[in-house]
């Protein structure tokens, strides 16, 4: 039983008392008290694969403030690290892969890895959701299998991952090969988060907006279609919630609704209403403040929160988040007029519906 | 008179014997003999500011390949330039200026630059009409408000143009204030370029795919349906032929396509036959291979390029062109391979219709 279960509904699309809010990265860089944990543990990668730390920094922003859901503290590559890629995160830089994926021989090399090198992830879930006491839900998630593959091909982030789409248009069965390990690898992973407790999953497509319409389709939303199918039911025994996010995807919702999942993130550049009218009740949609409007202040911050409940509409299927991750200079109290501000528009708009 | 007018009556929704196509930055770096006069010219800057050199360069790519139009060979951010900024370039790297319009004492300072400062470019437009010989359509260009404002702010590209968007969401009068003086200085501008005798004008919106929707309709968007409302006629008496580009817009395809233009430019990631279906025959389309399709090779290219003829479907009022410009490294026989197989794929696919 989870005590405050409106991010649950709203995926859902059953109506709830406000509208629920959290916000990717919520566990991160901008919170003092996390910077004091990451130091603690010396690295990235060592808070990451230490249940006790993860747990800690995962629940940090639920003291802070009234979030509706809780988010796995993990990264998105933790899968082609056991892969054997070496994963590292130099200070203040992006991920960073020893090896990489690039070439026929090493992505024919590749195999789903021994989920047992994630065990790491799965004992963070368990203990989470004991520390959670049922207060809200627990979100697991994975990187999509395209966005896996982007940068097990580059090795790190690119600003256009120019070998990735060369492959895509040269060696697209190449490309697909890649993808359908990392599609195999992700529902085993979800699987054994959602069978050590996550009440949610969410499939973050980082890189899918960088492709041309019908590469998108074959590369990320085809495999994101496919893990969707074949994820297990939640403890409940009913179909576990499930969220995709494509960032630079706006264009594509209409498709990307019809992919399976409950719900669909948008982000900051969509036009909410738009997107409400064009999928209606079809799916829950998620975000999407621009989570550089968090650096103006508290009372801007108000006021763009409350147009984006506003621009959700009075149906059912509204959660609210950013969109896109948390930037690390965003003031925490900053953060506090924003889930004020949900919180209270949302509930205001219901007493006037 | 024009030769091949293919290119402007695509923008007119008449038919053509062949899908006209040209390409962003088809004067630029991956030509050989464009480093050759650059090099003479020893900055960017120098050669942007010689009409002969500049007139040069742009003829450069329609003396290797039967392309259907010549754009003038200039920057986006010329008009700041002219407004006192002091633009430069540092060898391989972006646009940079010395001074920028970031604060409120410095954007109420600005005023519309005297356009005598601009000569340099309308004297290149003059010269490179006179050595076309009417062979093809001269395209004259502009950067949009929005993305003047972008620079002006920042002072140099950015990843995510925080200060522009902080500014959009804090102070939207100040933003406003600098996209309505750029708005004056656009009209100027390309009204006399468009004296000068360029056949057609492209917007350049490099950056309004950044922002919310909202914004984008109010910082960029509407600039650019008022300048379009405010263009003189052509040398024929007729409105001059038009065209805006917004990358990451492609969500936006409605709104943009009736903002006055005759043409709407669209990005690699944008689905051509979708966006076809999407305005009917409201407007003209240009676009949209992936620029870094032509870092393949021959073979890949002319089937990329004939798939995106197809896509435009058999209704008139397409123009080929990449999604963004054309990239340094690529080769320039594959740019060969990609004219012939647009002439070759379009003149095909008319005779089968």
């Amino acid at each position: 039983m989870i005590e405050n279960d409106a991010f649950l509904r709203a995926l859902r699309r059953e109506p709830t008392p406000h509208t629920p809010v959290w916000l990717m990265r919520q566990a991160g860089r901008y919170l003092p008290e996390y910077n004091v944990t990451r130091r603690k543990a010396g690295s990235f990668m060592a808070l990451a694969t230490n249940p006790d730390l993860a747990t800690e920094v995962t629940l940090q922003p639920l003291a802070r403030y009234p979030l509706d859901a809780a988010i796995l503290f993990s990264d998105i590559l933790t899968i082609p690290d056991a892969m054997g890629l070496g994963l590292s995160f130099a200070e203040g830089e992006g991920p960073r892969f020893a090896r990489t994926a690039s070439d026929e021989a090493a992505i024919r090399a590749l195999a789903v890895p021994d989920l047992a090198k994630l065990d790491y992830v799965f004992a963070a879930v368990a203990q989470i959701k004991r520390e959670l006491h049922g207060r809200v839900p627990l979100i697991g998630f994975s990187g999509s299998p395209f966005t896996l593959a982007c940068y097990m091909i580059e090795g790190r982030s690119s600003v256009d991952f120019a070998t990735v789409r060369k492959m895509a248009y040269a060696r697209p069965e190449l490309l697909a090969q890649l993808t359908a390990v990392n599609t195999h690898a992700v529902v085993a992973y979800l699987n054994e988060q959602i069978a050590h407790g996550v009440d949610a999953v969410m499939i973050f497509d980082t890189w899918g907006g960088l492709l041309p319409a019908e590469a998108y389709r074959h590369f990320s939303l085809a495999p994101m279609r496919e893990i969707i199918a074949q994820l297990a039911p939640g403890a409940d025994g009913r179909p576990i919630p499930s969220i995709v996010f494509t960032k630079g995807g706006g264009a594509w919702l209409d498709e990307i609704a019809a992919c399976g999942a409950s719900g669909v993130g948008l982000d900051w550049t969509v036009d909410l209403a738009t997107a409400r009218a064009a999928v209606g009740s079809r799916v829950a949609l998620q975000g999407n403040l621009d989570p550089l409007a968090l650096l103006t202040d508290p009372a801007t911050v108000a006021r763009m929160a409350a147009a984006v409940v506003r621009a959700a509409g009075p149906a059912p299927g509204h959660i609210f988040n950013l969109g896109h991750g948390i930037v690390p200079g965003t003031p925490p109290d900053h953060v506090a007029a924003l889930v004020e501000a949900v919180h209270g528009a949302s509930r205001e708009h219901r007493a006037v519906a």
